[in-house]
């Protein structure tokens, strides 16, 4: 047995993508759009993982974009407190939360301790950074960034 | 980038391990407990990536059980729409199903197909059972499986 992906539902496909891809920097590996079954798979791929990825399809990402009902209603994707999040390391973590400030994005847990941060998703999936490796030491502006919000 | 983990809140160990890892097939890798954040950490990894994951710590499960508070409270945790599932591939979907029904587990998506199949964890995260490669050829009992509850 081998783990293969998370599957997350997004409401909406562009601001996911401009979430997972452009802003955090996830690669997308493949599409299924259903017709029939009126939905559209899109699968990602964190940039370190791509080219195992490409071989074994794992570890994956599947974003589930339901298409609205044919009466034009949509479900809304609530947040659930049995799933906690979904985690992801990098090289230098104040590099990246930097990258994802410039970019728009809201740091809900700032990386105080030059190891963990948390930001969330357009459908209020957390999402953990962790350095990869021993913790960096502690550095301004983050170590006394204040959290924003839950995560 | 690369990822690490998916976490999930569990509301009880025992009942937990006794699902991911007597039934499921999950292995414990390692444990951490903390005494003063009054939590337990437990991460899993599929057995076909036990090896991959002593080196790499990844692709993993985290499992992070609360300790109820001095009062003896305890989180009720929900399910929320917006996480889907978790996805693991096996080498044989007949024979996995099988096991997990002879084990006492229902499945409550059969792999009708020969290809898919879900369960659901002691908190109510669905788990989904691919066939790794080309899926198997039709074959009862599992044709006419009919599906139970939700997934």
């Amino acid at each position: 047995m081998e783990y293969l992906h998370t599957m997350l539902r997004i409401s909406n496909i562009d601001e996911s993508l401009e979430f997972f891809c452009n802003k955090l920097g996830l690669v997308e590996t493949s599409r299924k759009e259903s017709r029939q079954g009126r939905f559209t798979l899109i699968f990602l791929a964190a940039n370190g993982d791509v080219e195992g990825a490409k071989k074994t399809n794992s570890p994956l990402l599947e974003l589930t974009y339901n298409w609205p009902s044919e009466d034009g209603s949509v479900e809304d994707y609530n947040s659930g407190r049995n799933f906690g999040h979904l985690a992801y390391r990098v090289e230098n973590i104040y590099d990246t939360c930097q990258e994802l400030l410039d970019k728009g994005i809201e740091i809900n847990r700032p990386p105080r301790d030059g190891y963990m941060a948390f930001i969330k998703s357009p459908d209020n999936i957390s999402i953990e950074i962790l350095q990869n490796g021993e913790r960096l030491e502690k550095q301004e502006p983050w170590a006394s960034m204040e959290n924003i919000g839950s995560w």
